[in-house]
């Protein structure tokens, strides 16, 4: 089994990125959360696997879910993770079996709550997901968020999909942080304290070198 | 001159609170940011100051702005601070000669771009804005941001807006957090990490108490 491991989180779809259908038929395993699961049978999308205390939808539909998926984690709604987070910590068992260069795509993490949203930006540095940090997009209709830890790393825009800003937001304290080759440079940042980088621009078709001695960092590309 | 501030950020105005022209209809002034400022005008309120780079409004608005607002700060897109940075700067000044138990109510800070409603949570950590952190409120169609700082505090379920849930999120390192009084309490906690607390529950009728010795924190009131 390989290719990408699709997680559908239940955000309001309306925040889904609108190719989402598209994007899932292309191959990989797919994962419903809560009321990602019900949506993706809505969209005659069978999922692998749904996960969720599934308290957003209806009795009947839950049942109607029981039944169509086989692979059905039902947990109470007094849990110790989040639905989001027990998405990406099956995910991560996934990825872990595969072994490959495959990513993990997590869809729906925005809009609606603002405590979901931030939970969701936050859960890759749990223990168990740190290792795998570098394999987690998260993306909805504005933005693509890629998380980086210590390192040279490079990127280049995204021009097809009208992304031309980019953030850098620091998820821990941060050592020696320097971006190079963008509008707006930074040379050897080290603070303990959370700074966010905001609205920096790519130039041109040049890529961006990002760098940093420790920490955890979240790239966020926006489009108006 | 006395009376809440009153910022309306640029965030889509799908986000803004359905109540938001009866809000700021009642006193206190108000302070249009970039795209903020036309939808009051479009809305026929004539805000007491606009504010921002203007970049997401046309050149003919931008000139029925400067018409009908009397004091318009536009400021280049080549510049330090955000838009939505510019708008609460503008509003602890207006609070300091106020001198009062007013707030500054911040709307329009979410949906849409990912690292603009990031900028706009941790904006309160910028030097002079923090002295006024408790003073803050970050309010769209969802959610409720309040901040607080060390020391010990006391919040209500607010049932008239249906906003049962509430999290606990460090926007720092954080010493002796206690929750109490909360369907899920903590006690004593410290870390330098940011470890958010999500979907907590009011009990019933009762106030839930949050402690802690150092750090900021935001709590977030959510409904579904």
């Amino acid at each position: 089994m390989s290719g990408n491991i699709n997680v559908v989180l239940g955000g309001p779809s309306g925040y889904y990125p609108t190719d989402l259908k598209n994007r899932l038929q292309t191959g990989g395993r797919v994962i419903g959360v809560d009321y990602g699961a019900q949506w993706l049978l809505d969209n005659e999308i069978i999922p692998d696997m749904a996960i969720g205390d599934f308290d957003s939808i209806s009795e009947c539909q839950k049942y109607q879910l029981k039944n169509k998926v086989d692979n059905c984690l039902i947990y109470s709604t007094h849990k110790d993770y989040t639905d989001g987070q027990l998405g990406l910590m099956k995910a991560v068992e996934l990825l872990k079996q595969q072994g490959t260069d495959d990513l993990i795509m997590i869809y729906g993490a925005t809009g609606g709550r603002l405590d979901h949203l931030l939970s969701n930006i936050f859960m890759v540095l749990a223990p168990d997901v740190l290792p795998y940090v570098e394999k987690i997009r998260l993306i909805d209709n504005h933005n693509e968020v890629i998380y980086i830890s210590e390192g040279k790393h490079q990127f280049y825009a995204k021009q097809d999909q009208n992304q031309t800003y980019f953030s850098v937001i620091p998820l821990t304290g941060v050592s020696h942080l320097t971006i190079a080759g963008a509008k707006y440079p930074l040379t050897d940042f080290s603070s303990e304290q959370l700074q966010p980088f905001i609205s920096n621009e790519f130039e041109e078709d040049n890529p961006i070198q990002v760098q940093l001695d420790k920490g955890i960092i979240a790239i966020i590309y926006s489009k108006d």
